[in-house]
């Protein structure tokens, strides 16, 4: 079983420009073969398929605090595909289907707009669903480790690909960040193997080799040691992984650390505004949000919604809102 | 984010009599278009794509709180089919690779064995694995909703299906939970459109039209409540639910409550023997084993693993790892 | 546009003992790259897409016709698997999900109980989904007309090896047919191309090379003329097909002739009884035909159904159902 | 079996500029997951897998009639697509392949002009093929009832979006009138289900919550009533479809009627004229028409093509094929 | 087995301008249904599952040729497409991700600059993968060769087509060789089909349309008579293929012969330079040469590369390198 | 381009016991995604993509080698795969078609009946077609070969899977033989990386972690040194193969070395007898050999076919085909 935190791993910039393209590109961080969807999937699916796992619990308990660990992620990819999308359709009275998509026609992935609510899908750069095929899982940990390496070490490529295509902020920040925490788990799997086979790979490291430390956006989660850190994203268990988690870090040479919380602090989503043309969530959201609260009011609930969202929502809501209504 | 807990949603008995067509049937309620990654996926999709969340707070709350509780369906359906599957190759030294899987030719999925370690894999009863084609997240609320409502519908068939069709206790007692606790997510979907429409859905239950109390298997989950209440599946968060979930509920008219703890108790789940013939997790497990406990000491481990497993982890290790291993 | 006749375009046997892994085997012939459902669509979108067919019009006639001919075939093939699934599930009460598909465990196509009623599917004889890929339509009629003579060769291929390997009498009686049926358009296609570039193609018939005739099934068709027919396939339209559909047939050197009815008498379908195991149409069907009944009152409809199936049918419903009751 | 008219349900408008990528978006109509070929797939073949139907006559006749007016706009999809990419290649003399297609280089569904004779294909905007997954069909009435209903949900809302893309007069005239033809489809479902479990779904509508008549294009279609008329879609059959398809329209409160014609007079469809550059039909069309009119002579047809056509094609093919032939 | 020269079949001219939405186009000639892929793999499985090939020897003899010849189609199509991308990504210092692809945000196949290094993928237009359902090996003969030669028309349909669409100079060097080439073996599986069955199929020539020489850039390889020579591509075997290659060419009356040499001189590739913005062969090309450098001393090699490579090779690497690299 | 030998790799047994179950988990070795295609066409598109070749020489050439092999074992196992489907029909006249397949209902991969010819296709175990997404070609020197080293990991799992699963002779001789190659390959692209990074790879051997001259099948090549030689099946080409495969066998110790021939001597293949029951070559598979036969006369050609097959074959044709023929 999981728990959900009403929280993000990292906090994201608010729209801005839309830039559906760029959205379109980074589809391919969510359901590509290497998107997060990928590495989720196959840490999960490697997880429940472990076979006498108390006898490996430290490598039981790695795979089971990564596998964790990106949810987040593909939390975070697709708020930024949202983000990215935000205030891509035309403004008019916003109830009216003029042709407030006539501007998109030929832009980026068709299904941001035709299918979906200008949200995020599982799908890759090319518009092709995510599937499973795209998940190992032999049930051999050695093997399992060293498709998990290869694995990371793809993800890591296609990251910093995208990061050279698309420079909107929200991409920006997103990419700065996974590519630090994805470095953590590319060098976790790595150390895996090395202890499992004695082999040694460290001077693998950093594949693609680009010293991660020249990504700008990736420079202050460095200096906040994010890529020595790992969490073990639960209450209570998973408290070996410390046995697997150790020695330095191949390219710094940091020492290797289990936090001492379970989660990153991280920050509140924002509440992004509603995008009529598309009916997201409604062509008259504001019916929808009366409706909510007499439900609230009936339930006894305080006036004010109790979920957290970022300070700058409130604001953000009334300005692009008012952008989006024209 | 995301914590994880290593216990599962409810208990699953020990590995019996290998049943590896019934694990190919079963595999339809994990990756078919129906099955608990679909209902997962949707629903996590459409609460990060949820727009304008503040003013809709309830059913953004609602929503997330089924999807997490969802990834618990999917880790449960996948222990059921290694359940299914232990114990299905044949036994010699463990060591060589004689013709320990002959039994198998023909038999179920050939993934099962040629591909996995006689695990689960995100594909449905035909082998074909799930993809993203199978999440509708529109960003329309009303139109998410009733997708939602009929794809629970479409899951309880299947359900239904698989419990005729799959007899190993593993199975039924997989069936009998789910049916209950997705029977809870049809109706607070029904619930919530029937709150944004003034629509009546109530009449439409049971659907498939078996009262869900005919099964054997369900019939304890109901005497203990379990189809009134809604888990948050959160420590502190989305605590709106109760202003959509509440009512009575349409086939036994019993009151809609929200749960006061996060999440089910639930049970440790098993460590499953390994299964050298397929490598799982190796062909000699012991030697995996025993550079673990040299690892854990080295990181000052207790000499036990910390983590949980059923009580009858220790004796069927015991028991059957000597099955296994002739 | 088109219109419907309750009619299917020969008579099948009724249920006798089911098949799954004949009917399985039978999915070829619908969602097969070579099935019905790609003739059906390959010619129905070549006409759709017939440009300046006016100056082509016999040739687009002969596609539309033939397009026409093939949705009946499709039917055809749904209907077989029908009859061959009908009782294939186990007898009880007809209410309770006890095990009453336990027996289907492992056996034939599992989306034919698990995902479907008992019924026909798009997909092939593995599983797999029928898709668009399979349609082939260049605009170039010379080349598309190259193409579908082909694709009625593979399809002739696929229809006598499945008449080799299902022995089921609906099975039997479906491919005799359609060998013939099938046949025709087989011809017409190298005729046309014959027509439109001076090649001789009537020597590469029968391909493959054995004789209709020599199938038990197909000789009754035979003798009736079946094979020297084509049918416009619509009342008033279509009326040029002559231009093209004429000369010696070159497996009998019988004359090419146009029939002058718009379509063959063919037969009422069997109303098969119901599969209450797989909810089809419901687990108490009973409780539908009254609903449906109550409904007739009301709209002034006379007691007995207005629809047309065929004479055993009322039989048939009796004798089925009561078996299928117990 | 069917029967096939040379007319189209509504008139669409002649070419006028091309527009690739307007195509592309149109195609979500076509092959998409909500688009018609998967209204006309579904309905088609649970009218084929209907069990008990005697029975439960007047909702066989329901879905019948329905799957059967589906094909109607598949084939109108199907025309505007050829409409909207009829004068995209480029002029030459129409015979030498120069660069007749540069311009379309990187423009829309590249298939459109590498694959097809700039004509429609079977797959959504994204170019992926439709498949058979997009099916439903269980068996079970009330289920397939609930998922038709949802099916046509998301098939509004693809056209709504589909209409704010796209501005091309044929895709405006074709969105329009199935905008109004989709939502008495809608209705329909809707109403079978009321009638079979007594639940109320009349508020659900529209869904999206955009009223139709806002549409300028639905308007006139709306003025003759077409949104409260049923057509049997047969000569002779399926006469009881009264007894489901009555009551007040949810938007509109007139009365649902059963159409006294078996369909809409419709109009013939225009004879687009030729391609060259793509060799649709061919790379010199007058050579096709020659041969075609020996053979019509020979076959003693009357020196004109006796199909119907619309009447400006006559001048159209003349003013179109100069430009094209430039 | 087989034996790989480190030669292409045909000269292609070096990079020029890079033009990635020609590359797109090309992709259809490699991963299409009719691209090169699609031959090749067609009648290599063909000629694997050739039963009694002994007593239809110049058959199996003939398949073998021109598979293996296809081979060196798939070859070249992959060089032209990385011909194309070569400089399609910025320059800068080579070592930085700065936003080196960001020009390249939307425009062609995101996978050859996101997955790829600027290079060819097994792909087509629309970017989705070649897959096994493209290959036709029914074992029977004639269908076989039936097959095939529909399958020659369709790709030479489309070669026509990416001619129309692609100007870039190695585009057309490729699309100019490869009609010639292809052509030669259309012509040769009509042959096979007229020796088998006595058709006559000459007079499908050409198909589509439009004669070979009408390709200014396949006038001279006719010229050269490479559209009259069969090469057995095999030192020593596949001595029998004149038993079915012979007779006059359709299109010129030249007289067919069987190549003396095994397969045509052809030429050295180029060698392509480094894309450093997409790590191909990495982000620092030069100290993958200095280790190789290294171990090629310690191996006894001399100091310059044995391989052999286009003379202009030395100098594009030097002058594109250095436009690369800024 | 590529040179063709009429020779296999190793002598495979010829038909024994037909085993369509056994040919059925085969497949997975030829279509899966860790079988022979993937590895064979990975190499093969990493090789036409390699940037900078010159300068990184001697991994290009690696490269080239191993995917030159590599064809040679989609051809081993396609062969294997025909073998054991031989005989697999039954008997009759071999001429009209009765009930010759009706024993396979139900058995195995339907496709080897119903579209091929009891013949080998680009499939797994599970009937679903290879597809590109199994290629990863990115560019980047260092991750292709890591890729390289996890595929050959994959593809030993399975192979030693399937030599537990199918006890056929042919199956077994190809296992034995497959294990020692594909571990050359393993080697060698563990070598590369040590080359390029410095990292040490060595102790990840054997993995899966069973040695190899455990197979009783194995271990005569092994003896026969093949687990240390590389041949560059290339008369003339990759020549610098050595400067990268050098050092020690990491399981055995022995050193690694070029083989001073091009390939190895391999076999003919086997002349494997009609099946005529499915038309492979023919359901007549005389009139083929005659109509060949005066074919060959016409053009010069001896009397005694000049394709060499094994010296068992002439025996094995008259035997088998007895059998077959009945």
């Amino acid at each position: 079983m999981i728990l959900r935190l009403d929280r993000i791993g990292v906090e994201l910039p608010p729209p801005s420009d839309p830039d559906p393209e760029g959205a379109q590109a980074v589809q391919e961080l969510l359901g590509g073969k290497f998107g997060e969807m990928s590495t989720w999937l196959n840490y999960t699916f490697q997880s429940f398929n472990f076979r006498a796992r108390q006898g490996a619990r430290p490598f039981y308990d790695l795979l089971s605090s990564i596998a964790t660990e990106e949810f987040g992620h593909v939390e975070l990819v697709s708020l930024t595909i949202n983000t990215m999308l935000t205030g891509a359709s035309a403004v008019d009275d916003g109830k009216a289907p003029e042709a407030a998509l006539s501007s998109l026609k030929g832009v980026g992935n068709p299904h941001h707009f035709l299918a979906g609510g200008q949200g995020a899908l599982p799908q890759n750069s090319q518009g092709r669903p995510w599937n499973g095929d795209y998940v190992f899982s032999s049930g051999d940990l050695i093997e399992d480790l060293t498709h998990n390496f290869f694995l990371e070490t793809g993800a890591r490529n296609n990251k910093l690909k995208v990061y050279e295509m698309v420079e909107h902020p929200a991409a920006r920040a997103l990419t700065g960040y996974l590519l630090v925490r994805g470095g953590v788990h590319q060098v976790a799997y790595a150390r895996a193997v090395e202890h499992l086979t004695g082999a040694d790979l460290m001077k693998l490291f950093p594949s693609p080799r680009i010293p991660t430390d020249k990504i700008p956006e990736s420079k202050p989660h460095i200096e906040r040691g994010e890529h020595t850190k790992l969490y073990r994203f639960s209450q209570e268990d998973f408290g070996e992984v410390g046995a697997v988690w150790n020695g330095a870090h191949p390219e710094t040479g940091d020492e290797l650390i289990v936090a001492d919380v379970p989660h990153p602090v991280g920050a509140p989503a924002h509440d992004l505004p509603p995008q009529p043309a598309v009916f997201a969530p409604d062509n008259a959201p504001e019916e929808i949000a009366e409706i909510a609260q007499k439900l609230r009011k009936k339930a006894g609930l305080p006036d004010e919604p109790t979920g957290l969202v970022s300070e700058e929502s409130q604001e953000l809501m009334g300005a692009l809102t008012s952008k989006v209504r024209g």
